[in-house]
């Protein structure tokens, strides 16, 4: 048994730093590193992959919507044209530094309010979708599974990576408990990687309603912008390790 | 005998318009599209490509200083790690569209304020260059022939393409006349076609102050943001074809 | 009787150039200039301001979301202090050129997408008055009549002015019709003319699916980004005269 | 005797933050506000003048380059009426702040590349003394002494106030010993507490070269941005305190 661990990285901006990049890496099997319109820079894209390589992890592009003042967690009303070519200029550009890296693209995964809003407006999904089938059809979209981000991707025949959330609860219908509401995050490093250990094995893990709801999980993702995250990271690593499941990429 | 005829294009940006690429295309034989810096944006990338691709024109990336605002004509002191990793985000963003649409990425010409630092600062001249060989050791770069950028491109292995500028006075010590004094920019469509051809057949042009002046050329330079830019691209054009000089790139 | 005419300004950025505002000026009485967010820039405000002050009309202040690619037209989910926070540092940047110019600052009104949301949206509209009654409970804030926007200005105090659209169509319910419906927009100046006279005289117009909509006016708008703005203004200008109704300010 | 003591502050911008302002607040009597061009940003500024209202400290606007990305501290060829503009508008954005919080606009100084290149180049340093001159003829700008920056706010009768850096090496000349050079940077809070003392008790220092150097200072910046920022203050305060100089502003 095996399972991906994913962090989102690369999240300075010039001057300002941001995330456990360094901390973070050894940790976990692929990253996901932000593309410019809502953090990173051209500097902060290459020193990020630098950081991966030495860690010989994966590495995705992360691309969100252009507002850097808001991090790309304002849903912005952008067409579906308008999301095709975002996406497809941000993981451009990483590209170019994988390329002089000498590193694979390995995923994409959308970030912030984007990822919302694929995950329950099929239009956005299938532009995001789009994007990644047309610049390389082969190229694995993480999504949340049972949404139109999951659906539009493998209609257009795209491999699709699903993602759970061992530190966020869920609902008993199997959606992310919204942020602000009892029980949205796990702060406890045990209690989640407990979490982790029944969404691979079991694949299952409690609602915060009671109950028990189905998970299906091929990369687990830690938030890397907690102040737990290196914790829960080390903490969720161990347990699975304990349990036999290898932590490495799809 | 031929020559490249190039024109700045895709400097558009969101919902403002800038320049004729629809009227333009038609009459060069290869573009330098803005790559979101200074100029252009995703959805205008994408439009520019397709507008190129009807053309049957050669498709280069046109990489600017961070500075949309200025246009990027004001030069900015980035240091050369900056100026790398800038470059090389806008050629892999513009190449991600060339991807999609099946288009090759034909050369790179840096715009405005970092073009002309590159053709004083070896530093800036060293750090373009290497983005350019790092990312494809292929792809040609469009250089101020005799200047750093030149220099530093060719000491990296770089195949440089010489570039002239029919429509621009130049000095007796072979440099453009800086914008602003007497002679700096030629209106009259007819001569600047004249210098066009002056320049092919004989390798040499007429001085502002007097005399004539060497120039090497493989590709000649029309600016497309002046309102006679249609006339002077069909005046020069004509007048090379009546030479018998090919249009066509390199 | 008297009604105010009012159109956008100072949608220029940097070296793109938009609208016609030298000619429209001097046909309007009041203009709503862009404050940097969704357009306009430092420099391009301080012409604007020198325009208006030749044609001697009021200016206003026109906050948007902060969204320039898309300008301002993009609905963006901003909280309200982000609202606040935001209408306030754009009605202050250009009240500094108001001092300098020594004109008076004379009403706000957002634009585009951040005006829709504060027509259907209570906390965004209570959002952008906070911010107008903080700097200047005197201040006049143009609205929609009839939305949320008009009810909270009005429940903080401040004096609204009832906006009307002669060259947009309303349906029966008394709302704009979608763009991109059937009659969403009138082209023709006389019809626009004949709307505006309807509207000042009669206070209703007819709607697009029949019939006839009451409309509250103290200021119309006329959209300056139209091909048709110039004839627009004029016609709908020489058709108030013709019936004695000045244009003046509120 | 007494002395102002003065830090950059508000230099978070959206999800990053930066700097230790509530920390740094009670120690010193003045703080340059970014106002959103090289950091800050409308939620940054509002939440900026609560601390400092809190602390009980005069807030001046710190403009700086449009360049988020390099923090402001890249060179940029702004042309003078760039400048100007560009200084109104943020002078103006901050005071919209301070009026709704019933504060007063205490003082200008430039931030950054800015600053500096008004300490070299008078066109420069006389856009910047005219905006303030401009808006208001009373509002104190903080120099470098014995600069363009210093002479062209004098010319046109501006108040200044001049500014030494305890913290920062002077060369023979009375000048910044270059970032980089030995000694540019004093770490030790002990010896830039003497060094404190030195400027206000005595009017010089000692250069980074041997000797002596004449400093005049009615305003000490400590830099904010270092990990000693607060040790620093802490020192330079108890010392100039012991000296019964005390800490308060112009």
């Amino acid at each position: 048994m095996w399972i991906d661990l994913n962090v989102d990285a690369g999240e300075s901006f010039g001057n300002w730093k941001l995330g456990q990049d360094e901390e973070l890496f050894p940790l976990v099997s692929s990253v996901n590193v932000a593309c410019g319109f809502h953090a990173g820079d051209p500097l902060t894209m290459r020193r990020t992959l630098e950081l991966a390589q030495r860690a010989g992890i994966a590495v995705g592009a992360h691309p969100g919507f252009p507002d850097l003042v808001g991090f790309g967690r304002r849903e912005m009303a952008a067409g579906p044209e308008e999301v095709y070519a975002d996406v497809l200029y941000q993981v451009g550009a990483l590209a170019a530094f994988l390329k002089v890296a000498g590193m694979p693209l390995h995923h994409v995964k959308p970030h912030g309010a984007l990822y919302n809003r694929a995950t329950r407006d099929a239009p956005t999904a299938a532009a995001i979708a789009r994007a990644v089938r047309d610049y390389d059809p082969g190229l694995p979209l993480v999504v949340l599974p049972g949404t139109p981000l999951e659906a539009e991707a493998q209609r257009l025949g795209l491999r699709t990576v699903a993602e759970a959330f061992p530190e966020r609860g869920y609902t008993q219908d199997g959606r992310l408990a919204p942020r602000g509401t009892p029980g949205a995050w796990i702060h406890d490093p045990e209690l989640a990687a407990r979490r982790a250990v029944q969404m691979v094995l079991w694949g299952r893990v409690e609602a915060v309603d009671g109950g028990v709801v189905p998970v299906r999980a091929q990369t687990l993702c830690i938030h890397g912008d907690n102040p737990q995250a290196l914790a829960i990271a080390k903490a969720v690593r161990e347990a699975l390790e304990r349990e036999e499941v290898a932590i490495r990429t799809y």
